[in-house]
């Protein structure tokens, strides 16, 4: 049974449904067919705002140019310590923006606390010899399965743009954030202060799809450019288009993220007092210890170790595609445990 | 009828079949899933050599991620001025590899002379002050249509080694080229002197799949690497790999490069003295003036002027789903303009 | 006798002063100083219009922290093929700009001709795909010792202007170039069109000082970071700053210029028909021949081979402090050879 | 009064003189003179090893430099969080190695220790997805006025190697850390692990001078490349290295590091109670309080804040030509205010 990542997840059938759909006659390359053409619009009734949305194929793309939009390349990018962009992406803020350094800021259960960037900002003057201080990048859920609510993520945004930061919002889970809070999309990023927004699709049962969602829409033609050169501009742009459409209009979205919240909670509760950290998205992190971990494992649970071997944490994370029958297994294997 | 470019077609039946055929239960991300680690195989067996096979999803990447690969950030890498690699990714070279600078060169039709290459690397002493030279990159099929004989690539891949220069190879439209030689996919790579290649899938038939196939296999830590950090190692692998898979396996490749070329001998004969460049792949390019480019647009054609704006220049590409009629109505029309 | 270059030649004594005069006191750093602070004003004073200026230590960081102001990183950069920018810095405006391409044009004797650009300019559309064009770099006085007139500079800023293009001028020999054309500094710089220039004066007298000069004023809080970074803001700045002011104020920039282009002019008579290029700076360049190219090396002049070993050409730059003797011994030297 | 920083001193008579010396006849440019060709004599003869040093003139430069040469650019540097490359080099690590991310430590009085870097090392698996442990950056003396005894050198090496890291020291205040430990250059480098020094002499009397002295000498030929194309390999090289000689062969760096540090402890027994850190160096950290700091610069005193605004924290720094009554005068004002 296995619970490594949603990355292990298949495609789901509307996103299927869609790419087949696209299929269909010879179409204007690189940007210029009908579904691409539509984002714009689908993801701006979505969001409830004027929005440039662009697809491209993976996570770590839309983070990274998007960052490297909204920073110069001797910039400094404000992250919780255990983001995404800082532990899971081989450096590629560094290498899109030309070299911005990432400021890594330390925060309860993967969130950032208003005071703790404040303080960051004051720590010492900006002149000429520091990097400047330029984005603040929040994820949304967090890599630790927490979730920000929208006016801690407002007053985030708010200390940023004081300071003359663009927000940037990572959400490889927004869809998970979404469904647990119940809000509207609009309250965790435009109305929340996000400029820019990475909307994960493939996690949550797309095939390769994530759009990068500018509501401050003066940036794209850098953005545009940025993403051609750095080989992100699919030549057949309709599939990933169609993906991402199918993904907004059908509900899927929200139909996986609220199974996998559903099923991460009872895990969660199963966990018990070995709980890490709050779950509120799909993902579960247990302090083990080494023993149970592997007790767990030779159960036939696949899973991921969680920071320095030693620690013996383990992290559980639910497919929208997660057979039926695992977390149940998984609640009652971690039962016997305690 | 659209003659755009071979990006505007569809994914063929295979294709899709084997995305579908992918897409059951959970697999491990990010490559370690049964579809992508075939790839070395199944690639090795067509091009008859061991090989370390990566799967991307363009051809920018593909280009230069390999070309990063093969050069220092203080390298020069020598191609055909009208090479994509210098006209149509934007910079990619130049970013991938953190400033390489390209040494354009000229040559008839689209392909290199050894003897041009000979001259540009005696060209000047090389030196601390100079970029150094690092990589030959040749396009096989060219920008222009035209295809390099298996004798002419070891010629100058020999001299590329001679000097301390890798090759890499830009196979966007390799099976076109090796439909028109006919002969084995060796002779145009490992066994030419080729280092690294970019085979491409998507233009003939894939939805998004580029291989980049490396011959000289100690480079491949230092390029998965420059992959993840680009953000071109997809989550979910196993729905490029299959894509590739496919692709080899099915013979589709063969099956849609024959159609194409067969198409575009057809359109080129019907160019006559016009022809701009022998057509030996899917492209043809037209010398037709300004005034009868727009009567041939009138008449309900559709494709890219080639070059500057007053030359008069047209370029056609036939795509691997180009439908029955569209071929034999350009050629009509293409006569009735002679 | 010594014709490699006028780096081999020493500082001059008006520099040394000035170096030994600045050696007073602690100064706050970093160009915070008395010196620093009058860079401004004087090279104002000396280019005729409002100014900032910066000093650095060599012609590259100055070529290239221009540049890389000027051009984005999918820029292009418009230069003659044998710009120093292009052959003899080792790749730095890919690296300082973040990979921005060399568009490299013909031109004789190392000039470049309107036609030419405007024809590069428009020999494809300027889309998504391609680098986008951002800066003209011209050298003046050449690489080949050639000096461009007024009006040739201030035709092709237009063209440049016209199509959003930024203009930087190397002068690395700017003061050579003043000095044969007897004109206003301001005629070749901001009156013709150039935004930026490297204005150098290493290579005649100082010890190691250029500035670069912004006739375009909103640029410089993005060049005065990016100095930063790259390691050429000096820390104790007023030396660099006092090199610059006693360059300008003593007049020594002039003394120094029509030595060296008077001494030069002896030898391209002496050169008579073997002579390369027009002589109108400190450099001659001159078609000997393998054969006497050796000769002349062995009757004790040490000079530069230019080109292709084969060609047999050979540069000769008269630095400002060449021996009294030297160039009347070359001038013999080259009759005996005609 | 200033006690801003020892970049505000002048040049000393030695290094003055050897620039004059230097300043005589036609010398081959860009390193191929005497003087820069003694340099790795001179250095290895100091030092007790062979070496390879490259004269550069600003200790950011030879920092990112040096690093740079160590660290690919999907890499990670790891450093005290208050290193001079993390705070005040404008993000020039990243920039010059095309990416790399600083991975940044925590450490009493400037210092790291053995205990926090072997966590760190041990704090996630490194995989495709993590940047890639390659560098370990030392500071000697640190940014704090701290000193590493050559064991804790060795010791921290010792853990870098054993993971495959290099090791860098950042020794722009080198000499003052050799005075202060009376100890073999040799012990604080390459006996202790240290495979690359920035070595300077710009802050303790030269102009503008600083050696990058690589142990390791199998990198120099990349670090060359580098060099040249970020602009710092110096045309007129002998003035640069005429410095260094000087430096090292006058015994200058002794003579001027023993006043400076001797002063610097004046200040911290003056400073009592207050003082942050163990004064080692030339450095000096005391707090003051807002109030008291402000009551200190109406005295007339010039120095820095440091950290956040609010804390009022000062540093005061003692420079080679600081004038004689300075510190006394200094010590009396803080003894006031006790």
């Amino acid at each position: 049974m296995r619970f490594y990542s949603d990355n292990t997840a298949t495609a789901c059938p509307e996103i299927l449904a869609a790419i087949s759909e696209a299929n269909q006659g010879l179409a204007v390359a690189y940007g210029d067919d009908p579904w691409t053409q539509r984002l714009d619009a689908v993801l701006g009734g979505f969001f409830g705002a004027e929005v440039r949305a662009f697809a491209v194929a993976t996570g770590t793309a839309a983070n990274s140019l998007g960052l490297a939009t909204l920073c110069p390349p001797y910039g400094a990018i404000y992250a919780h310590q255990e983001a995404h962009i800082a532990t899971d992406e081989c450096g590629a803020p560094g290498f899109f923006s030309g070299g911005a350094q990432l400021a890594l800021l330390r925060g309860e259960h993967g969130k950032l606390l208003p005071g703790t960037f404040a303080a960051a900002l004051s720590a010492r003057p900006v002149d000429v010899h520091s990097v400047q201080p330029a984005a603040l990048s929040l994820t949304q859920a967090t890599e630790l399965g927490t979730v920000y609510q929208p006016a801690e993520i407002a007053a985030l945004s708010k200390l940023a743009h004081g300071r003359g930061l663009k927000v940037h919002l990572d959400g490889a889970r927004f869809a998970n954030a979404l469904a647990f809070l119940d809000c509207q999309p609009a309250d965790l990023t435009w109305r929340a202060g996000v400029d820019v927004l990475s909307f994960g699709a493939t996690k949550n049962g797309a095939l390769a799809a994530e759009a990068v969602v500018f509501f401050d829409r003066d940036l794209v033609r850098d953005f545009e450019l940025r993403r051609k050169r750095a080989g992100h501009l699919l030549s057949k742009s309709r599939y990933v288009a169609a993906q991402l459409l199918a993904y907004v209009e059908s509900g899927v979205w929200k139909r996986n993220a609220e199974r996998t919240n559903r099923l991460a909670q009872d895990i969660g509760r199963a966990a018990g007092a070995s709980l890490l950290h709050p779950v509120e998205a799909n993902e579960v992190f247990v302090k083990l210890g080494v023993q149970r971990r592997q007790a767990l494992r030779a159960a036939g649970f696949e899973f991921y170790d969680w920071g320095a071997e030693s620690a013996g944490d383990a992290r559980f994370v639910v497919s929208w595609d997660q057979p039926d029958g695992d977390v149940p297994a998984l609640c009652a294997a971690l039962g016997r445990l305690r």
